[in-house]
């Protein structure tokens, strides 16, 4: 296991691209942020689908993370994405994790993505990670 | 439809954020490129998810503008990727589109995610757009 | 909105080949039962995956009818399923869903699926479907 | 690997219950067929969804097989499908398989789902099976 401490030392110092804020991690659960600005907009005044899949992937992420421990090699082997609402172009993204199957090679997750605020989630995402075999 | 020319004229105006290149669009399909660069990596020497999931995102929405004109609000509504293999940290990705139905309202294409030069795709995407209702 | 009842008595009539039992339904969910013979099974001892994604899919049309009344000609236009734990052969399988969002031409919800008794789950789905437009 | 003979005497000891015809594998692809009748058919004079998820997962078990050999504890671990056209109601469903990669422990496919005659498909799948590791 890791502590939210610990995963935002190691995504800062190897996903120093990221912008995701690590919000709470623990119990097969994770909720994290991302800041919406001008980068993830797109025409009609809305947060672009990639920025949604990118918080999605993160919140997966750091749940695995904060269950497992620092696994910089986990990576993503699949992602089903559905878009339900418009996300609000002034708010920032919410994704809030929930882990479904934790197996030695396969770790399952669903993360419902929030406008901060808003009770109904814009997008729904299910993801499968493929955890290397440690030696 | 909407030519090649007519696409990246739009989408400079509308989406000035995109980092995604039209190489060819017609006949119900679309081919993109994406540049690789320090912003599009992560651990392990490869392309991020999110960017894979964003240039499929990019050819599924070029390969529609080629086929039913210049109509910004169209949304993806689902999508689907799986990864399939690591993609090369200084190569190009490239999206090749197939539209696979071509709904009133619902558009479903499948696209092939390659680093440049590799002949088996680096992932696979499935995606679903929804059309607005023209008045 | 439809009631049990009229949910039970349609799907008798005009899906006279659904193996499917209506256990509750209201509040955008809805929870069914399938039961496990000869048939469901294959080797290793356990349910089959169609079984299971029939299970999901008529869990996901009977929370639709519970929430939009009967609508016999509403389709599923998507349907991504997650299989995480073996199935008991000698158990029936029980799904709950839970509509994610209700919008006026598509529904999308998900699924879990259990074997009767066990309280985690055997396979997640996250489905979208069709509402044919009323005139 | 396995030919169409060693495949279809498996499937009828394994799987006396399928109703699956396997018309053709190798090259990592398959092809089967599905009889359509009563039992598979639905409101609306159409095939059920969950009969061409079953096709589908038929015809990538079958390409699989063909690849790798007689495997018969192989899973399938996820499954998208998008419906795209109403089935014929008086015609075989087609199910057609490429193998899109071979890992040795995942292995992802797409398979085209059609009525038998057609050339548009009626249904798109994407799936995911685990090989169980040998010793």
């Amino acid at each position: 296991m890791a502590s939210k401490e610990e995963i935002e030392k190691f995504m800062m110092a190897d996903f120093p691209q990221s912008k995701c804020i690590v919000e709470a991690v623990g119990e097969q659960s994770a909720t994290v942020r991302h800041r919406i600005g001008f980068d993830e907009l797109r025409p009609g005044g809305t947060v672009s689908g990639p920025v949604l899949m990118t918080v999605a992937d993160c919140a997966l992420y750091v749940a695995i993370l904060g269950e497992i421990g620092i696994v910089s090699l986990a990576v993503t082997t699949s992602l089903t994405i559905n878009f339900m609402r418009k996300p609000s172009s002034t708010k920032d993204i919410i994704g809030k994790c929930t882990l479904l199957k934790i197996g030695k090679s396969l770790i399952v997750g669903e993360v419902s993505l929030y406008s901060e605020g808003d009770a109904k989630a814009v997008a729904h995402v299910v993801g499968t990670y493929s955890i290397p075999k440690s030696d």
